[in-house]
């Protein structure tokens, strides 16, 4: 199956995971999500990653959105691997989130999830390094699709996790390369006359050779 | 159509840019390739990002990464907004990279680029933020799709790039939020007694608690 495009909604799947079983749609709830895939367990691009996701779990969790991952090894293999991957990123206590358990790739193949590229041997394809971010409406806000050669960015992660909760409901769109605290840009269906009373810290319009004054700026909304 | 998977080869369109018209791959060769879509001409994220990546282009050059942009509207309307762009940018010279003209949608259709959410009118579709890295072997390697309310990260984009043409040639993997300089990971399939003649500078590796030593650490290969 092709990846999700950003507007589908998750489907309402089984789950395995190493905490449990559930329907996908019982996880989410009416929560931000994000579900990350890994190739596999006991490797090590993804132990690093992994490990990094748990240290950033205040973080997420600070912003609403529930962590979930994936790869297509059973649920022993992810209990197992769990204590490397904490050894390794210095994480103490409870592993903060629940691995899917895809050993059927079932979950995998629905969410195009599979990188051809990448095979456990018997024509058994792995996951590639995605992330899908999901909105409370359960459908896909952002992708990604990395390989497996390529370690994610869990900066950039949150950094438009920041972007996409703050413009779901702000008239705003952020830049180019923009982070927490920069200016925002207003969303083009605004109009002059409404800008005074959206945007109290005030509007600057940036002149354009097209004369077009569509370049708005305004301090980011609280 | 759904997005393009990690492995898809880029189809041979025909495609009109503002620079004039040709096949997609003649536009390829053997080169790494950038495609990536904005929204709108004349809107201001797009601004902001196409002219980021105009400043950027002797870094992407210096890598061998030809960059080419889409958007669905006309080759009139990009020659002029790219005196926008440059200006906002204060960009001087050639603007250095082709902006397809898709007005039909056909090409965005063609490679999942469509973001269903964004609209201008009459039923049209626009283009979402997607980021499409091809090898010069014309396949998928890497994506992203952002939504039209946030802006792409160019330095995340150059540091995939990076790290997905050190990994296309040498046997390691990066880890997480790796950039270049950063210790790299040896992958997998390399066996223990390859790893002297492969990683002359050394080969670290890390204990943890399943003893299995496949986090393999090793400098960045020249």
């Amino acid at each position: 199956m092709p990846p999700l495009n950003l507007g589908d909604e998750m489907p309402n799947v089984a789950i395995v995971t190493n905490e449990g079983s559930m329907k996908m749609h019982e996880f989410m709830k009416d929560s931000w999500i994000i579900l990350f895939s890994h190739p596999r367990d006991y490797t090590p691009v993804c132990t690093t990653e992994l490990g990094r996701a748990a240290n950033l779990a205040p973080e997420f969790k600070k912003r609403g959105v529930k962590m979930i991952a994936l790869s297509c090894d059973d649920a022993d293999s992810h209990n197992g691997w769990i204590k490397d991957v904490q050894s390794h990123a210095n994480h103490v206590g409870d592993f903060p989130y629940p691995i899917i358990a895809d050993d059927s790739r079932e979950i995998a193949k629905s969410l195009g999830m599979i990188d051809p590229d990448e095979s456990a041997g018997a024509g058994m394809p792995l996951t590639c390094r995605a992330v899908m971010i999901f909105g409370p409406d359960k459908r896909l806000k952002l992708s990604m699709l990395y390989p497996a050669t390529t370690g994610r960015n869990f900066t950039e992660i949150l950094r438009v996790v920041d972007s996409l909760q703050l413009t779901a409901t702000k008239k705003v769109a952020t830049p180019v390369d923009w982070k927490v605290g920069d200016k925002c840009m207003v969303v083009p269906s605004v109009k002059k006359e409404e800008e005074a009373g959206l945007f109290p810290k005030g509007v600057e319009t940036l002149s354009v050779p097209s004369g077009k004054g569509y370049l708005r700026m305004t301090p980011m909304p609280e």
